[in-house]
């Protein structure tokens, strides 16, 4: 039989990098122009056109039996009062979790259910957070240094950003006076 | 539908503990008493009976759809010349993976196919090691300080000690002047 080979990933944390640096996604604010509340921030910061966030996948079969796992990087920053955060997805085999290990920074994974339960786990450097099968996953950075994490989930589970990137999620994570806080999406 | 829910696992690293601890596993050397090649040695330590490893397991449903996860710290130390490990396994669903992340400390990754091919990966901090399905694995403690490392894999994967447990692995990771070698396992 021809196994699969094990191999290492090095975290190369002060470079925020994964060696070898795999599949890399970079989104930028023109990647994700629905994503933010504020259409008339979204346009001014355009001109700069920011990365919000980049994703360095380890590559691996898409089967049940393997299991796909990347280092992100969520950049500090805002549009308005919102703070940058990932696109936000369910998986395309939604009975599928993931887990996230906070590595670095401070963050919220918004989580959300397909009838709109809606759940935020503080992300900090040590946190191991679950996120169960069917609820949908956005993380945010709601610190001034990057937010890095190692995301491990099942090798078949893809993404489905369909219905997030068109209605977003039931909650949004802003900035008040100095507070980070969590209100209802009114767009939603 | 009722839907499993998010939450946090916190790794206490300075404690060397998970919080909540979820269960936990302790192996002491009374445990393995087989793993380990010189067996005036062990007799001799059997006395003390030291802890070998510990593992503290969050406490997730066994399906597919789920991860299992855990953190592994195993201890410094020697039984002869033989480094501290745990006492490997296959998964019980041969087919699938796991993925360690070294947080702390230095080891050997040990893994062999069933057919008996034989691979050895680095454990150091910030490496990501991927098990492949059908990989039976096993980790060495070659530093002088816990080895600690967080593990996933699939919700219903399980274990299988059975093979291991009698026969050993092909190789063992032992200490030779002050060098760490790996030497094809005699009693194998």
């Amino acid at each position: 039989m021809n196994y699969f080979k094990p191999f290492n990933s090095y975290i190369e944390l002060e470079k925020m990098k994964l060696n070898p640096e795999g599949d890399i996604i970079i989104r930028k604010l023109s990647d994700m122009v629905n994503v933010f509340q504020d259409k008339e921030a979204v346009k001014e910061v355009l001109k700069e056109n920011p990365i919000i966030y980049k994703v360095y996948n380890v590559q691996i079969p898409e089967e049940s039996g393997h299991l796909q796992h990347c280092i992100s990087i969520v950049y500090p920053g805002k549009i308005g009062n919102e703070y940058y955060m990932t696109k936000g997805h369910f998986h395309k085999i939604k009975e599928t979790s993931e887990i996230y290990l906070t590595l670095k920074g401070k963050g919220k994974l918004v989580m959300q259910t397909p009838d709109q339960k809606v759940r935020v786990l503080d992300m900090e450097e040590g946190n191991i957070s679950y996120i169960p099968p069917y609820w949908a996953h956005r993380t945010v950075n709601i610190g001034d240094e990057p937010l890095i994490f190692f995301g491990v989930y099942r090798g078949d589970a893809g993404h489905n950003y369909g219905i997030i990137e068109e209605k977003g999620m039931a909650v949004i994570i802003i900035e008040e006076g100095d507070k980070t806080v969590i209100k209802n999406n009114l767009a939603y």
